[in-house]
């Protein structure tokens, strides 16, 4: 007979919990026989005590069996997933669903709304007029089958025991430990059908991880749990001390994914999407090598078969593909206005969360659950760090509805620095995690 | 606005919780403002983070704040209470109240009942015919003015977010941990009353304490909290590798308090009431060094006033004093049986705990809350560590109701060592701690 106060002495004193202890504690707490206070004291043991590798993969799989778990055995093919850890102006998905798409790889995604600076992948695709995610599952299917790309809204009770520990760590100051940020993450894209998967783990200010050294252990505890449990797993590192591509906003974003789909894009944005969807095209099988899986890419860009298949995939859900070729028709804010530089110099510093947080505060993310996103506006940055800028030139343009933007304006030039000497562009790729 | 979870934060990388935060987190707790879980996380962080001096004594007076505090202001005298840490065979209460009350130092004694090998005070004492504890206040003040000594049971709600919170660690493997220990016991004592506190850590294989470190380490955080709160509080670390004194049982240890304050007691218990009472009666300000004090006691013991004191006492509280001069009027069992030694040798361990259990199978102590204690049960050592020993001679007695007692007996065998080579008795006393 198990008991749950000898489980939590056992990992308070160091010791490695077995695949059976693991699965008692996590059935235990989602059937609320184990009650929240043995949890919290649990989760805070493991935050100074971590978890072994095998443990990972076991409560990882323990919270997958917690709730129900999507089967797309009827869709043909690896199905890739590509899970970011979050940013600010991080338009990838947008672009990165119907490039690799384009080349053959099922992206059968399953979608979110959530908290944040801009909107989920859901809010920003509704800025596309009349395109919604209520389709069932048949329809789903066949819409991945067909078209190689589909959305759905999230539907079923998927690892529920994730939710509940999430929550209680939220308030119990035990959110930041590895090895549970790894293992929450990870469930939830096994349960959600993932064969592979593609993680984009984003270090710097903008990012949940603030150091290259955090980035690359959680992408490392990410890796190992899912190669450990059968799913083939990679981490690309990448840069976000600044904002990802130019645009901060739902539609402004879907815009960018535009012209980044044509070839037109932000170079930082381009460049990440081709490396992230190079080991997506690889993870697949379509390509040999990740060198012949770029050049499928870039060819897909090339010829417009990657924004035909944005086209095909906005209009098989109802959405007006017409924005593709006339972004105009998208949600456009009252008024603009430009951030003029108080002077010469070189932007050597842009605190990319408070760039988030300006974007929020004209309403283009929620700040709590009821929060109504306003699907126009947003920033786009004109300069980026590194960029020589004049006195009076535009660092970024404000879309607002609201007419006063002194507050945001406040804040932008608050987390905008410029400096006399020459600076350096950050890297954008800082590591790549296959093992 | 403080926030519970950002408290817990603080603890967990190892910052200082000041006083309001403390009384914030006592308060939120005693009234359920603040919910077991976040409670049960943050004592985990203090079990690895642990707490200052000045964190230990604001989280004492917190808990003292929540509740009742008993109010001795009435009794003359400086009052000063005696705490023990918990072991086997403890007889030191029963001897030091008449001893010190002889020399005119108030004991106002409130106690419980509890778990344990043989029950507590009031448990004891009930073994003499006719003694009660349902005294009300006025006749508690009344008796300790006019005796110097009385025993009240424990009424009001006592530090009520002690009770809590203990039940809390108990079931979240936060017991073991040295301020949370010393925080719970002294705001007890200080609820109570206490104007200065004298300790009695035990250490050793039958104590809460196993190593002399750990004692010690109690010891200081507890006699620092006593004084950063201006109760003069010391404290002595008394050996528990093997039980003090001969008797483990209700009725046998009473009869062996008789025998001690006659100066016919167990040398060990003998001096341990008379260095525990010398420290007492010089903080009470009644002999100005611990050698006046000690011939005080000395004597109080030669010339039977100690032994008049017990009279009085059992006697003013409904008891039957003629148990003092006739001892065998206390309950008897009804079998007597000899634990005879398999070889000769020397005792070289007696391992304090497990004989305590043995002491419990016969029905000494209690197990659960709801167990009955039999009063007249228990064991008599015959032998203590380092007293030699011929095979046949009797190591102790059982004292049973039950006829059979094997498993008591295999029991004993299994926790009493005899070797070839002699052994010194361990030392009794292994420090005392004053600041």
């Amino acid at each position: 007979m198990m008991r749950m106060v000898d489980l939590i002495e056992k990992k308070r004193d160091g010791f490695e919990l077995s695949a059976a202890e693991i699965d008692f504690i996590i059935k235990g707490y989602t059937d609320n026989s184990i009650p929240d206070y043995q949890i919290s004291a649990l989760t805070m043991a493991i935050y100074f005590k971590g978890m072994s590798e095998r443990e990972r993969a076991d409560l990882t799989m323990a919270m997958v069996k917690s709730g129900d778990q999507i089967d797309l055995a009827r869709i043909e093919g690896i199905k890739v997933d590509k899970h970011s850890t979050g940013g600010v102006g991080d338009t990838t998905t947008l672009v990165l669903g119907p490039l690799v798409a384009a080349v053959g790889v099922p992206v059968a995604k399953m979608s979110g709304r959530g908290l944040g600076h801009t909107g989920g992948t859901i809010d920003k695709l509704e800025a596309v007029k009349g395109f919604h995610v209520e389709i069932d599952n048949e329809q789903f299917i066949h819409l991945v089958n067909k078209n190689k790309l589909a959305v759905i809204g999230q539907s079923g009770n998927l690892t529920p025991a994730d939710k509940k520990l999430y929550a209680l760590r939220d308030v119990t100051a035990t959110v930041d430990s590895i090895p549970l940020i790894a293992s929450s993450i990870m469930s939830k894209k096994i349960a959600a059908g993932a064969d592979a998967i593609v993680l984009d783990v984003k270090t710097g200010a903008g990012a949940f991880m603030k150091t290259l050294e955090d980035s690359r252990e959680l992408a490392k505890a990410m890796v190992r749990i899912g190669n450990n449990v059968g799913r083939r797993t990679m981490a690309v590192i990448s840069d976000m001390s600044q904002p990802l591509g130019y645009a901060i906003g739902n539609a402004l974003e879907v815009q960018e994914a535009i012209d980044t789909l044509k070839g037109q894009g932000p170079e930082d944005l381009t460049e990440l999407c081709l490396t992230l969807g190079s080991h997506m095209v690889y993870l697949a099988g379509k390509a040999n090598t990740l060198e012949e899986a770029r050049n499928l890419l870039e060819k897909a860009i090339q010829d417009g078969s990657a924004l035909e298949a944005f086209r095909v995939f906005l209009s098989s859900q109802g959405g007006d593909a017409s924005i593709v070729d006339d972004p105009a028709r998208l949600p456009q804010a009252k008024y603009k206005y430009e951030l003029e530089a108080k002077e010469s110099g070189y932007l050597s510093e842009m605190v990319a969360d408070e760039i988030g947080t300006a974007a929020m505060l004209l309403g283009a993310g929620r700040a709590t659950k009821d929060s109504q996103i306003d699907l126009a506006v947003g920033l786009v940055l004109r300069k980026k760090i590194g960029d020589k800028v004049e006195k009076g030139e535009s660092l970024l343009t404000i879309h607002s509805n609201f007419e006063n933007v002194d507050h945001v304006k406040e804040l932008l030039y608050k987390n905008l620095k410029l400096t006399k000497n020459q600076v350096n562009a950050p890297t954008l790729v800082h590591g790549e995690i296959t093992e």
